[in-house]
């Protein structure tokens, strides 16, 4: 931003509005990921303002949107930027520093301000860590992402490495020398990753410092602030119970394990718990922040509080106690000689160290909000199914209008994901999307994890097939379905790896299984028609969703790998066969399903659960090879597509309602 | 055995004979369990006796044997034997000592000498451990034991607990003081038992000694001595592989990992790397000892040289040093300053503790014989073949007779279990059963681990069902199968249950995987049909089994537990899916698979696997209700029926030829 624009700004604000303090609250502000409803935020810190006025401010904001992202990726600027950071090394007599790619949070994503890897490096991927020292620096990812690693970062400044085949601990131990220093940020490792680091760093005679300030933060000079979004009361229209229920809940729970408070440091626990949503990321609603619940029920929240919409502070009510970020520090001190619980495998080593100092007896266990937060309520599953209809009417008109517009051969992934975009904005509660759409032609959908970019953008062809995983945060839940279309007429080849994905979808879909059975005892059932035909999916089959927050969410999974976490009636999951022909094209059906107890068969001695599929749009029929279906599965597919015109139909009209009605009939 | 009997062995006797010795030797022969080849040491350590002087000999070795049975079993004196134990205690100052019910080997079974929990409290179940304090003591066991408990020991002397409900640890720590001493034999608690046990001690503030000599061996003044039995060389005709080729391929991954020497604790892992075999235990073919394999391919063996065939040292070769057991320990003193390997969840504290001592650097992992043990080469799976069809030869034999006899009604546990043993003893190559047979009549056929004994011994009712779970030990392969069988007319339940047990069955049978696939990954298949109906089984679907080894061999199988083994090619597995209804009858069909690579279908893009069924032997079809079956799974009833005729047939002859074939009529 030019000097002569923030004069601008500050020539048309009213007098009594101060200047430096509008352009750190636009700076935040733009921060944050942009949404439709951002705005409010603006108008309650601004109420006096002029219509013109406000829209100058708004205007200012998106330039500074603009300038953070520019800031945080600047790949060419890698070489200064590793130059400071070594400069500041210097300074602290440090061989060697850390460079994580989490925040303080371990979520999937980070504000811009916490992006030091890919401020430092230019890697963009969703895993990675670099280790910097005097004359060499390397970067480790995991084989996701060692091609790409490659096209992002100057390998003349960071070694690429990979994860597994050449470790940190190993390249450090080879590259630094007994007595060196390692210094670490203690907010960005977890206690579990601290104790393997310490253990490698013990064996190679490193000594390990956490350092009081992250020493990229240090370097980084135009380093972007924290976010400013809203953070609004989730009403209980939608969370089905009170803040205060949940909050009781949990504090009986710690009672009965003579527990005298819990740190939650996950922002979805948070959210869940105090029936809050904000927007300080991108596709995930919460707000970032620390919680401490006690056992007499109170809970400490550390966030700003200019962030809040009017009637929070309200809803919270007098057992919430609102404190500044900074005071977080003071209340783990104030936690001396009690018992606190800490989830080791989320919560930062800086807090245990706070813990340990003020002489906290910890113990160490899964956050007590996990899983009364997996396992909605009835108002949640509704609203659930309500979400879903809505998604489903929007991926409906999508499905109708690339089946209109496909075949010309003029649309491409980013007019499709666009348009996809579109007819979800217009629903009822959207928000925002609940990731970002992966939108693969041809060889790009059989990228697992693919986001198309003007570089990558592939029209869609005809003989090749679409794959379009996507979803949406509604007020009334989280949505995520993947469907797979032919454009034009497909190989017989696809349409048996299709239908073979069909068929492992439907198994899982019709599962019946006793309670105490996890996600990891179901998996094989996806995928065995695939092993029939000696293929497989390197991915996961399912995983947890939440209710109005993060699309991913644990514990409950469905995978090969295993789990302890057994299933549970209310749970929301994902199921999620593929098939990837690299090269070639991918294939991917999959419906989000809740976990519920089923009516016994005669003679039951067992509590059976089963799923209900919660996601309702058609599946491209000229995908399926009737002769390898079962009568039960063709039952099944019948049966899923009358359902779909059934709810899809009232919210369709013309050529949209016609094509449901032919997408959907009996096979 | 009186004086009397003693000198009268002793004046049969050439005066070369030194009788002392002579006793001695028959008590230690005596030690090991009946087998139908044990004579032939003793005609090896008395090679001159005349046919009477030799007869003489067994008999007496009859007696001692008799006797060794009445001493470890002894419930009336348990209460002179605890006090016995307390005075050992006192004199060493010591608080309390824990009794475990296993050996220094950590296997199933123990010698007689080894049975301390049995001689202390009268309890015969397969897993448990006492506590014993100066005026307390505990037993724990767990679930299948809390019955049984009551029935066995006496509670006045022994608190009976359930290990995970009043857990040895709490009860320690209620009942012990600060400053206590609670005193440990090293030799029976593994590294990994230790140290949670360490764990607790501290949280008491309990000091933990592990002392010298065992208590209870001090107590228990006609211990029995350790099994002496003859140890032979196992032949590469049904080995496959030399002893000196395994021993290469395990110096050469020692040397792979940097590692000096492995102590190996496992008897049959000796016993699979040196090619022999012995008889120190009922059912499972190995000599009790220890092996030391050192990187330069050398192995050093502990084991008493008198209990060798005389063709054992040549076969043994140069490369193995025979030592005494005694000198286990030196041995261990001589690893110093060398890296050692040991798996933590098999080697005894004490082994840890000498190590420590020696100062050689401990590596932990599994040893390294177990995977090529578990994966049998071709000539171990045509050996398992051959004697598959042997033994399913004498069950079939045992099944005709059943059809003959037992609608009278005259039969009953024991007689049918005798009477199908001695069809598989008159079999080639049979050497012992591979473990006790369950023998279960109506309800006892719900008791998962039933042996049938005078007490609960039932007649074969008409309108019950029997399941018999039985297997034996050929020199060319171990067997394990379990067939259910209706006497006279099952009800419509029975065959409803039979046939979901026999679908899942078929599913395991049946199923393809891409290699990497654990055996945690398949047990759904094996339940899915019993859970569609609301039903299930409380035990795992399949264990491994040894090559002329243990039943019960690891590190391979099929279970609900999460297991990281992947399966492999040579594996061998059962596949014993059931249902259990208590009080009124059991099901369970157990056939014995190998894991082999299938020929891949067409457009495969993966290594995939599949099972081959070794176990051939005739499914009951009285109990198959048709209708429920798919026309795939009344296929592979009808092939298996098929291949049981085409493979027995030429065992059979006269009525049980006749029986047969229209035993495995297609359905």
């Amino acid at each position: 931003m030019t000097l002569a624009e923030l004069e601008q700004l500050t020539a048309t604000l009213p007098p009594n509005v101060n200047s430096d303090e509008t352009v750190a609250l636009l700076r935040a502000a733009a921060a944050a990921p942009p949404r439709n409803d951002e705005d409010i935020l603006l108008h309650q810190l601004f109420p006096d303002l002029t219509e013109d006025q406000f829209a100058n401010l708004l205007s200012i904001r998106d330039d500074f949107r603009r300038e953070i992202r520019s800031i945080v990726l600047n790949p060419s600027a890698s070489r200064d930027r590793l130059a400071k950071l070594r400069a500041e090394m210097a300074h602290e007599h440090i061989d060697g520093f850390i460079v994580p790619l989490n925040d303080e949070f371990h979520g999937e994503a980070a504000p811009a301000a916490a992006e030091r890897l890919k401020w430092l490096t230019g890697f963009t991927g969703s895993a990675g860590v670099a280790a910097v020292l005097k004359e060499k620096a390397a970067i480790f990812v995991d084989g996701r992402y060692t091609l790409q690693v490659r096209n992002e970062v100057d390998t003349d400044l960071f070694q690429p490495c990979h994860v597994s085949e050449e470790p940190m601990s190993a390249w450090l131990a080879e590259n630094m020398s007994s007595g060196d220093v390692l210094a670490v940020d203690p907010w960005l490792h977890t206690e579990s990753a601290m104790s393997s680091l310490r253990k490698s760093a013990n064996d190679a005679g490193i000594e390990l410092k956490s350092i009081k300030e992250n020493l990229i933060d240090k370097a980084w000079q135009d380093q972007p602030p924290r976010p400013l979004a809203l953070v609004q009361p989730h009403p209980e229209e939608f969370t089905g119970e009170s803040s205060a229920s949940k909050r009781s809940r949990i504090a009986g729970s710690l009672a009965a394990r003579q527990t005298d408070a819990v740190v939650h440091t996950l922002p979805d626990v948070i959210a869940w718990l105090l029936n809050i949503r904000g927007a300080d990321l991108p596709c995930t609603p919460f707000a970032l922040g620390f919680a401490i619940t006690h056992q007499d029920g109170r809970v400490e929240l550390f966030m700003e509080e200019r962030k809040f919409a009017a009637n929070l502070r309200e809803h919270l009510g007098n057992m919430v106690e609102v404190k500044a970020p900074a005071e977080f520090e003071s209340a783990l001190a104030a936690l001396k000689n009690k018992t606190v619980q800490i989830d080791p495998a989320v919560t930062s080593q800086y807090i245990v160290d706070r813990l340990t100092e003020a002489g906290a007896k910890i113990t160490r266990a899964d956050d007590p909000c996990l899983l009364p937060k997996a396992t909605k309520n009835s108002v949640e599953i509704e609203g659930s199914r309500r979400a879903h209809i809505r998604d489903g009417a929007a991926v409906a008109k999508f499905l109708h209008w690339l089946s209109e517009n496909g075949p010309s051969g003029t649309l491409d992934e980013l007019s499709a994901e666009a348009k996809l975009r579109s007819f979800r904005e217009s629903g009822e509660n959207f928000r925002d999307l609940s990731f970002n759409t992966i939108s693969g032609s041809g060889p790009n959908g059989a990228i697992v994890h693919y986001r198309a970019s003007e570089a990558s953008n592939r029209p869609l062809g005809p003989g090749s097939l679409y794959l379009v995983d996507s979803g949406a945060q509604y007020l009334d839940g989280t949505t995520d379905i993947t469907r797979t279309v032919a454009i034009g007429e497909p190989s017989e080849e696809m349409r048996h790896r299709f239908t073979l994905v069909l068929k492992g979808h439907i198994a899982l879909a019709t599962a019946v299984f006793p309670k105490g059975t996890t996600g990891s005892q179901l998996d094989t059932l996806a995928r065995a028609p695939l092993w029939s035909a000696g293929l497989d999916y390197d991915h996961g089959t399912g995983h947890g969703v939440g209710s109005y927050l993060s699309v991913h969410e644990g514990p409950q999974r469905i995978s090969k790998m295993p789990s302890t976490v057994a299933l549970a009636p209310g749970m929301i999951l994902s199921n999620e066969p593929g098939y990837y022909k690299t090269g070639a094209y991918g294939i991917r059906i999959e419906n989000l399903v809740t976990v519920r107890e089923v009516i016994p068969p005669q003679g039951s001695e067992r509590v059976i659960y089963g799923f209900e599929t919660l996601t309702f749009a058609p599946i491209d029929k000229t995908l399926v090879e009737k002769s390898l279906m079962s009568d039960t599965e063709i039952a099944w597919l019948n049966g899923y597509h009358f359902a779909v015109r059934e709810k899809l139909s009232p919210l369709l009209k013309g050529s949209a309602l016609d094509w449901l009605q032919q997408a959907t009939s009996p096979l």
